[in-house]
């Protein structure tokens, strides 16, 4: 594929208002992997891929998801978290031991997520070095983009799924030194949560976060019983987020807190202006009887946002679906939390899994000028509908999320590159 | 198609427990429309369709939706539900009064719906007799089967969609009188709520249903602005349900409330051991902020219980999507509003969209021998994961349900006739 070409269709990105932003029967020109600009007239000498007709947003994020998880994605959803960790998720991490079992699995999982929304990721592995690097490779080859994480284990876990502290140690920089010439996937520091983890490992892993310049995710607040859980096991710590903080986790550099559904006052000043993306999971956090995370709050409290499937909490692959269900469930936060925190709205869901997600990932998530190019095309044939033609872009947009989502996409691209 | 024929598939259904029945690798017999038998030998001298590696299970129900409001499903998803009324709804049911755009849009409609996992329906129109009357007749060649209700609305409605309640009676009996032929469609009472309907047309509507035996759909309960103009509007009833009631509308024949998000202590006697169905409708009552229905608490007390997408309050006409939707919205009921009240499960919810809404419509929803031969084949070619040997055909199941529904179907049959 050339370094210059032109997208032709009807174009439709978020600003920084949180306004979705219409240009129909327009271009967009990209160059050397970045978004140079849309115009509505056709630049000229060029190759234009033409997608009259269809929809062209900005890749969707997924800051959240176990990989290894994927395989019983829609199953064993009748229990709460720590039954399901311990009845289901671990027992299949643990098949992760055997290489030939990750490559099986984890080449299902990369083709599933190379065929839906998600453009950028950041995957929780298992604590296995060479299944963890396995997946960082077929991830790579496959032109996505995102971290993986080698999970660090070492207490509080079933036999099978606990690491040496030492080991845990060096195999997770012997993981990060092994993927130094991958170009699209980078490593992540992920320690599984505060109960996995001892003291000991988590204040190296907050020094090799520190000292090789790596973003750090990690799961907060998601379960009343895996917090008291957390209570019980550091009770000298404030809270949850404390946990992390006194051993050089929080925010030092970019990280993730997957949920965040039962924060704390005082966590919610942790949050405020911090380096820390919260990663919203609606789905998990039904599917697991989790809760609703107070998310409208959260934004008006300038923490930052992004979707998250979970999978497998989350049973979907799709993060437009997410966008849905997470303006589903802010109404019901609204009708039974909280009736001073208003519903989100489509524009502010796509916007939270776009732009605001995507700076997690640098100058990510819109179409700016200069952003990498990252570009979704929604084939809308399938929407039936006999208003269609008298409908906005955004509502088109909407139609096709609460319709469509999850459905076949008709392109899609990743820093330029077609990969779909 | 032959009166006899055999279905050769992996074949699933609910039995009288709400367990799920599973027979792998077996024959269902069909012979004259109805269920004969299950056997896990070939019968002699018959058509076989073998659909091998595939799920067969019941026809799924949807008892309630409205037709008129297929065409914004998704759409205008930020209201609540009498603002959402008044500013969309309200005005496209208006356009049915032209008899060509109700054709177009109706076609549709019905086309989606023969796709969609539904072979059983209860409808709701619009107050246009013609253009009901054409519902009822493009979803009567298209082998589906159910009720369609001519809406009635004679007060507190926009003046393009208030009838004279005169000619709402007159135009409800001769509805009635032009579908006496009709095989699969039969029309159904129809007063859309109790703001919408004056006493005496309540009251002829009451007797219109009694003299002929005909069934009775409408709104109970859905939302809490809802409920107050109710209030506000019959101060002499004592509640809701007791309107419906004194004017002969609750139950002398087979009647569907949809929503019943909140039923108050006298409410919850009036629905036990009834002739009334809750037709619940998760997404609607999340989308439209209503809440969740108390639903694990209506089965306990022997209400009955159906599923329902409430097209365009629901955006989808998935049924197996509204029962994966009933377990993710129990569980949030079960962890806001009341502990005692555990999830639904994944066999409870395909028992209420199966078995327990299809007695609704007499001996249909399961596959017991003498039943309606409603049947859908389900394929699972689309479900990625490397351990589906291992699995049960009851988790097989709930993978598809969660990973799958709204998919295309492999086929579907109606009272044995194959319409998909």
């Amino acid at each position: 594929m050339k370094d210059f070409y032109v997208l032709h269709g009807d174009i439709l990105y978020a600003d920084e208002e949180r306004r979705i932003r219409e240009e129909r029967d327009s271009y967009l020109v990209v160059r050397d992997g970045k978004v140079e600009e849309i115009t509505s007239r056709i630049p000229a000498s060029t190759a234009v891929l033409d997608y009259d007709g269809c929809l062209i947003i900005p890749g969707l994020i997924d800051l959240h998801l176990h990989a290894p998880q994927y395989q019983f994605a829609g199953l064993f959803m009748d229990k709460e978290l720590l039954e399901w960790l311990n009845s289901h998720t671990f027992p299949e991490e643990g098949k992760y031991a055997d290489l030939s079992y990750a490559r099986k699995a984890y080449s299902i999982f990369v083709s599933d997520l190379v065929q839906s929304e998600t453009t950028r990721f950041s995957a929780f592995a298992t604590i296995h070095e060479d299944a963890s690097l396995l997946l960082s490779s077929m991830l790579e080859e496959s032109g996505l983009s995102g971290y993986v994480g080698k999970v660090n284990m070492d207490s509080n876990s079933p036999d099978y799924l606990t690491e040496d502290t030492e080991e845990s140690i060096s195999s997770t920089i012997s993981f990060i030194e092994r993927m130094k010439d991958f170009k699209n996937v980078r490593p992540i520091i992920t320690p599984r949560f505060i109960p996995s983890c001892s003291k000991r490992l988590l204040i190296e892993l907050g020094k090799i976060s520190e000292s090789r310049h790596l973003p750090v995710q990690s799961h907060l607040d998601e379960n009343i019983s895996e917090i008291e859980w957390v209570r019980e096991l550091v009770p000298e710590s404030r809270n949850y987020a404390d946990a992390y903080r006194a051993h050089g986790l929080w925010g030092r550099e970019k990280t993730i807190m997957a949920h965040v559904v039962w924060p704390s006052d005082e966590e919610y000043e942790l949050l405020k202006n911090s380096n820390i993306y919260v990663a919203h999971s609606p789905s998990s956090n039904s599917n697991l009887s989790s809760g609703i995370a107070p998310v409208r709050k959260m934004l008006d409290s300038g923490i930052k946002i992004a979707l998250a499937t979970d999978v497998a909490g989350g049973s979907s692959l799709s993060i437009m679906r997410m966008m849905t269900h997470a303006v589903e469930v802010s109404k019901l936060y609204y009708r039974y939390v909280d009736s001073t925190m208003r519903p989100l709205t489509f524009s502010e869901v796509f916007y939270i899994a776009t732009r605001m997600a995507g700076s997690f990932f640098g100058s990510v998530g819109s179409f700016d000028e200069g952003m990498d190019a990252d570009i979704l095309v929604l084939d809308t044939s399938g929407i039936h509908t006999s208003i269609y033609e008298e409908l906005s872009l955004s509502e088109r947009l909407e139609l096709y999320a609460y319709r469509r989502a999850g459905s076949p996409l008709k392109a899609k691209f990743v820093k330029g590159r077609k990969i779909l």
